[in-house]
């Protein structure tokens, strides 16, 4: 049987969208393993709650999630919160203790904030009794990976470009690495079960 | 002239906004301000996107502003965080660069990772240029001022007591130093202009 | 072969020790697993730096290593943040990729900002490439497990009681829980390797 | 009488050092202050704590503290911990309660996790009580002013570089902004008492 990972994201301007990709085409290429690829839409937050009953079940069934949102004013888009703030039933159950989490966030600046936003992934990963997967890389490669120096998760960078040129090459391929790292960790936390 | 002074939060169960009061009674005990309530609404959320100009005006015109919500799943209510990505335009424009702010948070445990609330509003009013002001209180005195030992903001516990009840009069009590606090830091802000 | 376990902390009152104990008394009991405890001593830091080679082989050699600090000014004491500074070369080897790493702290207040303190050793482990496992309790039992309401690790009070009396029973066994926890997540890693 | 500031800052590899002289040299140049420049030594650490209480008394007398430290292994170096955790009396005593402090941090990535950092210092001083200025800038210049993308405070970039290299210039520039900004707030704060 395979070990089912989802990488769920909001991405407002096609930018995460563009990371969210590169991240599902990493785990993806990891043997044994089920990738999906579920992005959060703004119509489903009605007065202010997040309602998708069918993305809820889709992670409750899934042994990791790498999640990814924009950097916007120093966190996490607020329709990412949203979905964040409409688990709490799932919390409440303990409904995803000891699935893997791992996350990703885009921004203009080098920094930007970007951090901060890691740690609400991390914070809210914590909540919910998840194990969390970082990085794992350092920007010692000729490559451009993790060119940010980042560790808690990927950063992008993108500002106001299109979404074909930013997050660019070396970003996109961070976070492949993310994808590729959190499906062998799950592929391996799977079998030890 | 007087120092204007906003409270500006969003509450979902009720007990935030009892705490809010709180703050704003502190504030608007101090001499020479006028302090303003404003509760964040739902429907102010189309699509994921909140809108209000005159709040943003409200925001504009004053001097201090303190921010308060919910801390839900590790980090502020998705509402206040839709607030707060709609001020990206003020960001771009630095309208609200020197003004003072602050902020308050509330949720069920004594640490129940509200430090991570009060990090966000530091960081959102840091991207606007704002100077932040934090509770400056220590919990050694026999009123319960700041007994849950938050130094960033001022922080209240509530569950799933009625909002009558919790916050506890301690917290509440800790709320108006804060808003007492920031409001004469305002004064003496204003007056060196 | 067991799965070797660390809990390496610094204790200036003896409070801290006091729940390093807790939580090695939780891992040392699960089956298969070999734990150690290892105190970090102020006359190991020569003009700012910290050396003990004895002490960076244990971790060399451990599957998962759970850190521990007071809460010092809002962060780690600094003489942990000396070792960790010193396990820099570490970092550049990748010595440290895939162990498990979690963490705990106390201070004298219940909130306190001890949860930053979870956040530094959360990035530090980050820096190693380590996957980080967190306390994985709700407040919600008669024990007064995780009483302070922490996730990203275990949380002790403690201000002026001797450490035979702070952190309280409900601490302590939330840092055996914690211990327990991050045992059996080892064991589960290492079965899967 | 002028408004005193100080700058006061670790440096283990001499380029925190030239970030610190460029943040100095901003808030040198601004009229009615008195700036001061003092760097933290290795040998004020004795068996892991931190003593030089001149050092202590020339903060006392300032109206305005900025901080600076590397980036090391994710947080501020213990050296500047070590300071840090030093000041428990002064905050028993509350004696910086209502002076201003700022921060500044130079590590090797872009990102770096300096914003850990950067957060460890305004907890540092929130704990304290002091009123905490940011940055103020955005990265919209020609100057490469900001260019990392900080907010709670400045940021330089440096790695294996002579400090003759790096932090660059933009980064120094920054560096004076900062300077510049907090003097600016300091002369108004004292103005208005």
């Amino acid at each position: 049987m395979k070990t089912n990972l989802t990488v769920l994201y909001f991405s407002g301007t096609g930018h995460t969208a563009k990371m969210a990709e590169a991240v599902h085409r990493g785990a993806a290429a990891v043997q044994d393993v089920a990738a999906a690829l579920i992005g959060l839409r703004n119509e489903d937050i009605v007065a202010g709650r997040w309602k998708n009953d069918e993305t809820l079940a889709r992670l409750d069934a899934s042994d990791a999630v790498i999640f990814g949102t924009p950097t916007y004013m120093g966190g996490p888009a607020s329709q990412f919160k949203a979905f964040a703030d409409a688990t709490s039933e799932r919390w409440f159950q303990r409904a995803w203790l000891n699935k893997l989490a791992a996350g990703f966030t885009v921004s203009g600046g080098p920094s930007g904030d970007k951090f901060n936003t890691l740690v609400y992934l991390f914070t809210f990963a914590m909540q919910h009794g998840m194990v969390w997967v970082g990085l794992g890389e350092t920007p010692f490669n000729d490559q451009g990976i993790n060119r940010l120096g980042a560790y808690g998760g990927a950063m992008g960078q993108a500002l106001m470009e299109p979404p074909e040129e930013a997050p660019n090459a070396a970003d996109k391929l961070t976070g492949e690495m993310l994808g590729k790292r959190v499906a062998e960790v799950a592929v391996r936390w799977r079998r030890g079960a």
